[in-house]
């Protein structure tokens, strides 16, 4: 069952996933409350949860707690992962430094560069890696994620290097849209392209 | 012409852009070499480029300076911006040390917190406010876009507060989609959610 739901609803069930967490004050919650808290119609709410089977009681709700255990599951954080980050530049060192994925089960436990004045030193606890090594360690650590934070020009060979050393799931911060083949999945958060979304947005208003 | 330019073409433009950063080898560019370089179609990019007008030579290509400088004014980083931060917790902390936004041309000037033990601390060179400074330093310091790093349960009541102190752009990093009025824009960037589309495919695999 799990294969058929569609990735459109990936970011939905993170959206409802979160708004129960702050929704505490009640053991049942119905698509109209959850529609009010996230901003997603009620019908569209029913929709993805029906992907569950039938588990809401209809003029009820849903029973929060079996509906958060359900969607971590189906997220697939109901379990740590080891995370890999390449590139310890200004994004990298920041990413590194945020403690928010470690908080949601995504552990950083291994940090690779190809600078050597880099290589050897340690940065929030963890020793600076060749890229070289990247294929041994990613086996050692049981690393199944990579977060890719280098320049634009080099994302595309690391990437490459990371789908060679058996890493189906990258994260990409590099300015640019590396290939990957269809057994990985790739993908990319460009802070810039955010921002410049928005200065078009302001550029129009003027 | 600018405001007919769809939102959909801007992260492609974005994307033009640095992959031109990049081709520093001639003066000429085809929508063939885009393509090859972007992983976009030919014919998108000449559908997304005409948008500016005939300047490319048919056969021939686009001219690279031409190019370039076209597609900075439309995104609105042919000049520097000040963004307001506010929370600095982890993630906020993060992106305040990240250099990237100023490379590109968005200067944080103001960083605000509602924790008292946080206001008035230096970070990054910067002195913390007392988020009810906002409004006041928004207008001083010309203040046009503003970047929320604070929790989910804070984030609609942050962004009511900017809307209200004139700031029309907005990035959201907290894990929730706050509302806002149509005359303003805001972007959510939710790494968890990045993430758990990761872990999700993942756990399909398995």
């Amino acid at each position: 069952m799990r294969s058929r739901i569609s990735r459109a609803v990936i970011p939905r069930l993170s959206i409802y996933y979160r708004t129960l967490l702050l929704h505490k004050s009640s053991e049942v919650v119905s698509s109209g409350e959850l529609s009010d808290l996230t901003g997603c119609t009620p019908a569209q709410i029913r929709k993805d949860l029906a992907y569950f089977g039938q588990f809401g009681t209809p003029g009820r709700g849903y029973i929060v707690s079996d509906l958060k255990k359900k969607i971590l599951e189906i997220l697939g954080i109901d379990k740590n992962w080891n995370v890999a980050l390449v590139g310890v530049g200004n994004l990298g060192t920041a990413l590194l430094s945020y403690k928010g994925f470690k908080e949601q089960g995504f552990n950083i436990t291994a940090v690779f560069d190809n600078d050597l004045r880099k290589i050897g030193k340690r940065l929030e606890g963890i020793t600076i890696q060749d890229i070289n090594g990247l294929r041994r360690t990613v086996k050692n650590k049981e690393i199944q994620m990579a977060i890719v934070a280098v320049p634009a020009e080099e994302a595309q060979k690391i990437v490459t290097t990371l789908i060679k050393a058996k890493l189906r799931a990258i994260l990409n911060f590099a300015p640019i849209r590396p290939q990957v083949p269809k057994s990985a999945e790739l993908i990319n958060i460009d802070l810039s392209i955010e921002l410049e979304k928005l200065t078009h947005f302001l550029r129009q208003k003027v």
